[in-house]
């Protein structure tokens, strides 16, 4: 079950065995989130190490898609969660001309409506570029 | 060979066959940096799966053993290196009282300066955390 902000500020795409895929809606970055279905941890350590292992694959799988389907100049990966408690992965696509570079994006900024179609168009990429890996609709 | 930046900030501690393990010089938070040995890349994908996964299961182990010497309240750690080019993982102990909780410490404020002692405890209590682990000097 999914934190209630999470829940809030993003929308489900896709999961994996292991996780949700969500695309948290702050049209600033392109910017997903990896949600362990385990519950009730807040901690990377807490995962096994076998789910630690695919953890850290899917992220880096969905970093490296996510760079070059977008373009980015450099992948922001972070696992904080002092404010949101359940175990959660930030994969950010950042460039050199975005609306923070090169200060890193958590609690910066309001996250900035996407257009309808931006929000569609998005999705569309982010779904096409992971399609070689192991996620199915959520 | 070290990025002058991180030189600049950090302590070299320990490696491990895959990494360096720093301490970035900011008393305000327990802050390790671990920096993986392979030259010229920035981005965790760049890592063979292998490496990815040493450096993962690493990063956690040692966010573990820092949150129980720190009885710190959460681990943030992070990949971003928008400024550093060189990949580098950050491993940071946060507490509900600490200086900028719950934000995230990235480029937020300066770094306070460790006295002597305190600098000399911090790396004892680190160097003492991890000595399970497959870490030597430097």
């Amino acid at each position: 079950m999914l934190d209630d902000r999470l829940k809030q500020d993003c929308v489900l795409l896709a999961q994996s065995k292991l996780n949700y895929l969500l695309l948290n809606k702050d049209a600033n970055f392109p910017w997903v989130i990896l949600v362990p279905k385990q519950e009730n941890i807040s901690e990377l350590f807490e995962l096994s190490e076998a789910d630690q292992v695919q953890l850290t694959l899917e992220t880096n799988q969905i970093a490296l898609r996510l760079k070059n389907a977008f373009q980015a100049d450099k992948m922001n990966i972070a696992a904080i969660g002092n404010v949101v408690n359940q175990l959660h992965v930030h994969v950010v696509a950042r460039f050199k001309l975005d609306a923070l570079w090169p200060k890193p994006i958590w609690g910066a900024i309001e996250a900035k409506v996407y257009e309808e179609k931006q929000l569609k168009n998005t999705i569309e990429l982010i779904l096409n570029a992971i399609s070689d890996l192991n996620f199915s609709d959520p």
